[in-house]
């Protein structure tokens, strides 16, 4: 079993694009610029765009945080969000998720300008990812998707399980590994709560994606012999031994599971911070669009 | 076994729309507008287009066909597509496919106004389809949803293994499929050329949309008793029997396969016709929007 270590393969790659903004720097360029957006107090909202914001300091890229209180108008956040569209000196920004309740978060993704939509969540850049064209990927996939590049993970022709149907994961994951490209070519099942038979489609998985936000759903059971196993998953569970009271469990019961695959993520230190490079390197690419 | 009648459903919707039209202008508003664009002499191409424009006059639409020479430049043909995104009197346009090898396709459907994209091949069309937002589905895939919804297929639950991973045709039915709605919420498994237990993977489906273009490829050893069968193939094959001197076969083999079906598409007389009734329903809906 070879363990798929997301926190390593982030921080190789951190270094890579650390070396990329000192090229950029040399050349007479300001280095990439990334904005975040956090409306209200949402405690993990803060801890997830605080965790952004340290990334891009590593990397040399400059961040800017723009907190706006729970109770903006939606009209003064896309005010905000149109400033974005035209700062030349930002060149790609996220709204954190989920906003307030009062604000239609559509209306607010789809004002983001495409150029600068480094989540990947605007609708030009899914469907010109689901058309194979150049996009920004969306930040969980785009991680999958390099951690399995990076381990050369085969997947040409294998048939891959994504439990799990939602638009920021599952469904970009099954676009994804069908593509004709690699990592991808696999034979693609999407599955979700009206599954009927999902343990009978996970035993014939070569490669499983789990997705779906349940602690430890995924058990040996239900994986065969030599499979790859992805897990999206990430639960704080109680636990009295811990110092802090919980701790962070996946969508895979990883004890179970592990000893039967050839490839697997761990959480914490897979799929997680992966996540977080796959904004930076977006972020990157923005800016090598604009020069 | 049901045959799931393309054309008469075709037929049933055509009447429909003819009633709305007339609505539209007895409360003083113009037709809908439909215009297509044929580059060059390609005789199939002018078929389909032909078959565009008198659905259009079946319905009471304007249509404008325009025609282009076969060399007419990529920027020549840019501003044809711009002078057709800011004409008020066009509700809607296509550009028939292929184009000539000289002009980048992808740039010209890129440029087509969103709004304006009945055929609903434009990125942020494809990106609204996968996000589940309003939008122009592609023709071939809603004219499959809407027959499955006017037979009341059950969807919910079923496993659907789409053949076939073109952008037009088996990948938005594997992204419509697994949406939560109906017809939707299928498990959803897309295969392709490398995929590689296809017998297997058919055998277990509920239902399957046969969309790889090879004559009568689907035989009854491959479906299973009660599945429902989307044929979607459409080539032309020598026969001397016929006084054309040929005969329309679809990728599934009828006479084999059609005795274990619960519902099943012919050829012709399926899908086929249920794709150009989208367009006319694109068309229809972009003539509301402008109003």
């Amino acid at each position: 079993m070879i363990l798929l270590d997301g926190l390593a393969t982030s921080q190789q790659i951190k270094q890579e694009i650390a070396v990329e903004v000192q090229h950029l720097k040399a050349q007479g360029h300001r280095p990439p610029h990334l904005a975040a957006v956090l409306v209200g107090e949402n405690g993990a909202s803060l801890t997830y765009v605080n965790a952004k914001v340290k990334a891009c300091e590593e990397v040399g890229f400059q961040s800017t945080l723009v907190r706006r209180d729970g109770d903006i108008s939606e009209s003064d956040l896309l005010e905000l969000v149109k400033e974005l569209n035209s700062n030349p000196d930002i060149d790609g920004y996220i709204i954190q998720l989920p906003l307030p309740t009062h604000i239609n978060e559509h209306n607010v993704l789809l004002a983001i300008d495409p150029i600068k939509d480094v989540d990947g969540f605007h609708p030009e850049n899914v469907g010109r990812m689901a058309l194979g064209l150049p996009c920004y990927l969306p930040a969980t996939p785009a991680g999958i998707i390099e951690l399995l590049k990076r381990y050369n993970v085969p997947t040409v022709g294998k048939h891959c399980v994504v439990i799990g149907r939602s638009h920021i994961v599952g469904l970009p994951m099954s676009i994804l590994l069908q593509r004709n490209s690699y990592p991808g070519n696999c034979t693609v099942t999407i599955t979700h709560s009206k599954t009927t038979n999902l343990n009978e489609l996970c035993r014939q998985a070569d490669i499983i994606v789990a997705a779906l936000g349940k602690p430890e759903f995924l058990k040996a059971d239900m994986v065969k012999e030599g499979a790859v196993v992805i897990d999206v998953g990430i639960t704080r569970m109680a636990d009295p031994s811990k110092k802090s009271g919980f701790r962070l469990a996946g969508d895979v019961d990883f004890a179970g599971v592990s000893g039967k695959c050839s490839f697997i993520t761990p959480v914490p230190g897979g799929v997680g911070p992966m996540t977080i490079v796959s904004l930076l390197m977006n972020t990157l690419e923005a800016r090598k669009r604009q020069i």
